[in-house]
Formats: C-alpha cells, sequence, structure tokens
C-alpha cells in the first residue's frame, strides 16, 4: 500500500519509489516489463532493467542492443508501454511513454556508455546478435575482460531507450477494495483524477 | 534457473511451472503481465491473473471485465503477449497467444463462471465501468453479497480470454551466463531451438 490518500501525495510516492528504484537492486520496480508494437502489429514485451529516473523532466530510461527486436519495434511506434509490479504492496504503476533511441555519437548515449562498468559493456560486444539461432546454449559468449577491442565494439551496439512519460496509471489491490488513479500530461500541464478499477 | 539442460526438459520445466502457477498463490507465474495492441496501434501491458493452463492443447487464460480496454484491443487485434517473471529463480517466460474471447451464453464462459467465487463474481458486477472517472476513490464500490441480482450482472461482463501459445521464449539469467530458447508451434510441429541472448 502506498502511504497518500489524496493525488498530489500519490504523485510523489510514484516517482519517490521510482527513483529508489534505480539505486536499489532489490526494489520490485528495478525489472518493469515493456511493452511495443512490432512492425506486423503485434504487440511483444520484456523485462528491461530501469537506469535513470528524471522526475522533473518526467523521463525514465534502459540499455537495450541495437541489434534487437525491441529497437527495430521503437524505430517503427516510438510508444512503449512500462508496467511495474509490486508484489508486496500489491500495486501496479504503468507509465505510456513517448520514446527516443540515443546511439554512439549522441551526447546522452556517450555519456551513459561512460558510466556503464567494464562487465556491463561487454554484452554489447557480443558477437552473436540477440535472437540468433544457436547450435547449443554455450555458443553465445560474452567477450574476455581481456580482449580490449571488444569494449569499443560495444559501444556501436549501445542504445539507450529514453522514455518521456505522458500518462500514468495507478492500481493498488487492498482486499476487495482496491485504488486507481490516472494522471496525463499535456503542454496544459498534469491532469490527475480517480477512475473505477 | 530451471533445472533442465536439453531443450525438451526445458520445455517440460516451463508447462510444469505454469500449471503450477494456476493453483499456488504464492507462485510468481500467476500475475503475468499480458501485453496488447489498441486500436490507435499503441501497446498497453497489465497484471492479470492466471487462471487455467492447458499444457496438452498449449492454452492459457484469464478473466476479465467485457468494458475493459483490453476487450477493446483484443477484438481489434487477437494477438497477445504473456509476460512471466520469476525473480528469484531470475527466469523470463514469454508466450505468444492468438486469442478468443468468451462471454455470456458461451460454454466455457458459462462453466467458469459457475466455477467462480461469489466475491470474484461481485467485481464484474459493478456498476461503474472500468477506468471510468470519479469524484473520489471510494465512490467505485463491488455490489454488496446480499445484493443478489448483482451476481447475474456480473455475468454479462465477464469474459474469459483464452490465448492459444504459437511462440514460446524462454531467458535465464545466471550470471554473466545466461540461456535463451525459443519455440515456434506451426501445423507441422514444435520446433524448439537455443538462441543468442
Amino acid at each position: 500500500m502506498f502511504p497518500s490518500t489524496d493525488l498530489q501525495g500519490l504523485w510523489e510516492n510514484i516517482w519517490h519509489e521510482l527513483t529508489s528504484a534505480v539505486r536499489d537492486r532489490q526494489h520490485p520496480f528495478r525489472l518493469p516489463a515493456v511493452a511495443t508494437v512490432s512492425p506486423e502489429g503485434e504487440p511483444a514485451v520484456r523485462t528491461v532493467v530501469l537506469r535513470h529516473v528524471h522526475s522533473e523532466q518526467r523521463r525514465v530510461d534502459f540499455y537495450t542492443d541495437a541489434r534487437s527486436p525491441k529497437v527495430k519495434h521503437l524505430q517503427h511506434q516510438p510508444r512503449a508501454s512500462w508496467h511495474f509490479w509490486d508484489p508486496s504492496r500489491q500495486v501496479q504503476i504503468r507509465l505510456m511513454t513517448q520514446v527516443t533511441l540515443h546511439r554512439d555519437g549522441d551526447a546522452i548515449a556517450r555519456q551513459r556508455w561512460e558510466n556503464c562498468p567494464m562487465a556491463s559493456r561487454l554484452a554489447y560486444a557480443k558477437e552473436i546478435p540477440p535472437g540468433q539461432r544457436m547450435k547449443d546454449s554455450t555458443e553465445d559468449r560474452l567477450p574476455s575482460l581481456d580482449d580490449h577491442p571488444g569494449e569499443q565494439k560495444g559501444q556501436e551496439n549501445f542504445v539507450v531507450v529514453m522514455g518521456s512519460v505522458d500518462q500514468i496509471d495507478f492500481y493498488e489491490i487492498m482486499g476487495h477494495r482496491h485504488r486507481r488513479a490516472q494522471w496525463s500530461m499535456t503542454r496544459a500541464g498534469i491532469h490527475g483524477e480517480w477512475i473505477a478499477w
């Protein structure tokens, strides 16, 4: 259960929890499920790691490999729906976002890459692109830590997916009494309201 | 970590865990996130309760309210992507499904409704449809258990969303060594393979 009983307080609770999840490896909001739409118009959803939250600018982001299907999806349809679920507090938060992709050469991508630990960088330097068929499960390996050029190769595949939040849906389950609220963000401002669950 | 090291064993592990999750209220697979596509072509994702798993027919289902947006989405685009995440075993399972909607009058919907406990039935009998704006969070109430006609009203709004699985994606995180496998189901049969993560 989230502490606040009014919309303004809940809004603050939500951003506080999202921000905490970036640093706290045990926070359930650290691993949201992000849904995209394929160029064929089909839904797809997968776990990502929440990397940054900017509560004032209402931005959230994750990192991915440029060769992954989700990058193709977002190039085609730059909308992503983020799903956060806290099983102990029985709270679901959903963010609808407009997405921009930041890659090699881009200032944001460069800055994030520089703050990426070496072990994480190597995942982007794998020779086999994500989703490619393999003969057995051991064919796919991380480049060795000694394999320094691997690091640079990784940077080419490193993508920051930045979502600008334009809708928030909060849903809390409390026995048979639930609470649900929604906020919409437009140029005119932020509008929050209670809605039926 | 799932026990099997070969594709056939993993396939059996997956269906065993999905089936267990229906009965075990503590199983993390009991509350998948299901992604759909809106008629406007936007992604949407929300938690549902996994109600039945039929491993031989490779079917999974959840219940929802006929007045909810996801029903409109699935009427327009009958594809749903299911996302299961087990944080302790670090396993993600994704199911791509072709969906059919079963409602009042339909044999499947009738049978499931009859097995629904009264408390669950009442949720479908709420007067305010899901997602409708309200003045405050207490406006939305379950009909009282004494309010017997409520039960019948609920049946009109009760929908069984049945997904026929045509693709499975298994992803397991083990330190810096991961495993990923995918199965496709066509009329020709089931084809499984290891893929790069």
